[in-house]
């Protein structure tokens, strides 16, 4: 169990953890979901204030037959034209040895800490760039959602170096090196009216500041990406070039169904693709993978490679928890 | 008369000109609308394509009956599930010793460069920055929309920067000088979901790379701006503040109405508000502001402080025609 942030919330979740060997421990960055329990008459939200520098969570308590309330969906709730969440998440860590066994830390990681974060911290991914982590997560709120940056040496002392890709964008996926004297990232920019949400790739001279804006591949590749697709985790490095396992989301009966497809991209310009799956390396099958919050739903954010050839794929089934899947490396690649 | 950069294409539109005093001349860049003529059962697209290096436009004739064709909206056309659009603009150089009598050249200064722009170059802005000039523009390709970047000393050698927002992002404004060691813009990106369009603000340390953005205001501030807003020319300093002239969107009657707002920024830290003007300082009156392709439109790109007293504003008429008021600086001013 793991115990929800704040006395009036409860955890609704926990999903797409970020990945990384630390020292010798594997450890995963969680996004804990956390709502408040409703009652016959009455709805409550968890409302994040940024008045005095950090950010502070109240409960707001709201009949049900308020006339000025309005439940715009299941996440979504509008009271005197003020837009609330029903759901928040935090980020908060787990802790392995294994990789396998994990102890989930008591107190959050990343809560809310500024307006750009007001309905929540989502989606970490972890990436160490030689003494350092970065950690790159979703920041949510009124002014839709954007990624933003962490750097640490030590996972408890937290340097915040800002939004590093403008809302709408996620699934951003740091490249854990230089290449030829420029970081890059994978990023998910939404795709507004004229095509489909695709993932591009982007440069950067201090890991802050970001430009070279390209789209580098589109959805409706193959049956399993008709809808969109976005980067996973960091890419990893392999003889053979950059490892990418990204989402690819498809209707099935007119309902989402998300797979893991994997991408390689060349080691001295990542811009230029090698090789794209054509057919998955996971889909949703198992009961806890096609039932639940969000049904037929398997999402990845961090992987670890151990002893050079094992790969430990930690994903999210049905956007509600966190699972392992193990490969080696050579099966994902091939070339 | 503007000339058509193809001979089978014609002038739909010289729109959103960007401005600029250079050398004894001021300049605008015009965006250029160009589509095909439709016959009784033909209608034709332009298509540009990136195959060898430089981009080159064919026009595609396709069968009003052909099962094959859709026309999803006024623009975008489907044929054999490849989406076409039936307007695609460039940039267009007019000049000027008065400020009021232009001569618009006979060739494009800007067509599309790359598959980015495929559908494209649109609004451009200008900024001067010691001794050079740079354009940013808004990049409309199958991704969405974006704003890339070119730097030019003559306005005859251009070199590209790259996209420096990515998808959905447009109407940035990028200030003309370093203020505490760091370059800073205005940007637009698409929200989402969650609220409404809004302005934000970004760093860089060259022009090229952004980071740290941040949303600086939201529209909803007056009954003017309750849909959108986003950013005008790029901003202009005065004694009190960085002045930027910038547009709100409202409904009147269920239609678009946009209309030109003030806003001033601290000198020393653009992210604080100073001033923020409650009313318009231009709304379509005028015929050519009411009646047109888009009635009820003025938008502006493009401002030139003359004899540090006199602002002339290059606003667009109906996303049609290219218009200009006059003012005296410090009438904006309200300090």
């Amino acid at each position: 169990m793991i115990a929800p942030s704040h006395q009036d919330l409860v955890v609704k979740g926990s999903l797409n953890p970020g990945a990384i060997q630390f020292n010798n421990e594997i450890l995963l960055l969680l996004r804990v979901a956390e709502g408040c329990p409703e009652t016959k008459d009455e709805i409550a939200v968890p409302v994040y204030h940024f008045e005095h520098g950090k950010g502070a969570l109240t409960v707001l308590h709201l009949k049900k037959d308020d006339p000025e309330l309005c439940r715009k969906d299941t996440r979504a709730v509008i009271h005197q034209g003020q837009e609330y969440v029903s759901t928040i998440s935090h980020l908060r860590l787990a802790r392995s040895t294994d990789g396998v066994h994990f102890s989930v830390d008591e107190k959050p990681f990343l809560t809310p800490q500024n307006s750009s974060e007001e309905f929540g911290v989502e989606d970490a991914r972890i990436v160490q760039i030689d003494d350092c982590y970065y950690i790159n997560y979703t920041a949510v709120s009124r002014d839709s959602y954007g990624t933003s940056l962490l750097k640490t040496k030590n996972f408890v002392d937290l340097e915040y170096l800002g939004m590093i890709f403008s809302a709408p964008n996620k699934d951003v996926c740091i490249f854990p090196e230089k290449i030829n004297g420029k970081y890059f990232a994978l990023h998910r920019p939404y795709n507004h009216d004229f095509g489909k949400s695709s993932i591009w790739i982007a440069e950067s001279p201090d890991l802050i500041h970001w430009g070279k804006h390209r789209c580098l591949i589109r959805p409706a590749h193959n049956q399993w990406e008709s809808e969109k697709i976005g980067g996973g985790a960091p890419p990893i490095k392999t003889a053979h070039g950059w490892l990418e396992v990204y989402h690819g989301k498809t209707l099935i009966d007119g309902k989402d169904f998300y797979s893991l497809m994997v991408l390689l991209l060349d080691l001295d310009d990542p811009s230029k693709v090698i090789y794209r799956g054509e057919k998955p390396i996971l889909v949703p099958e198992k009961d806890y993978e096609t039932n639940g919050f969000v049904p037929n739903v398997v999402f990845l954010n961090g992987m670890v490679l151990r002893n050079e050839e094992d790969l430990y794929l930690y994903y999210s089934a049905c956007d509600e928890t966190s699972c392992l899947a193990e490969c080696k490396l050579e099966d994902l690649i091939p070339i």
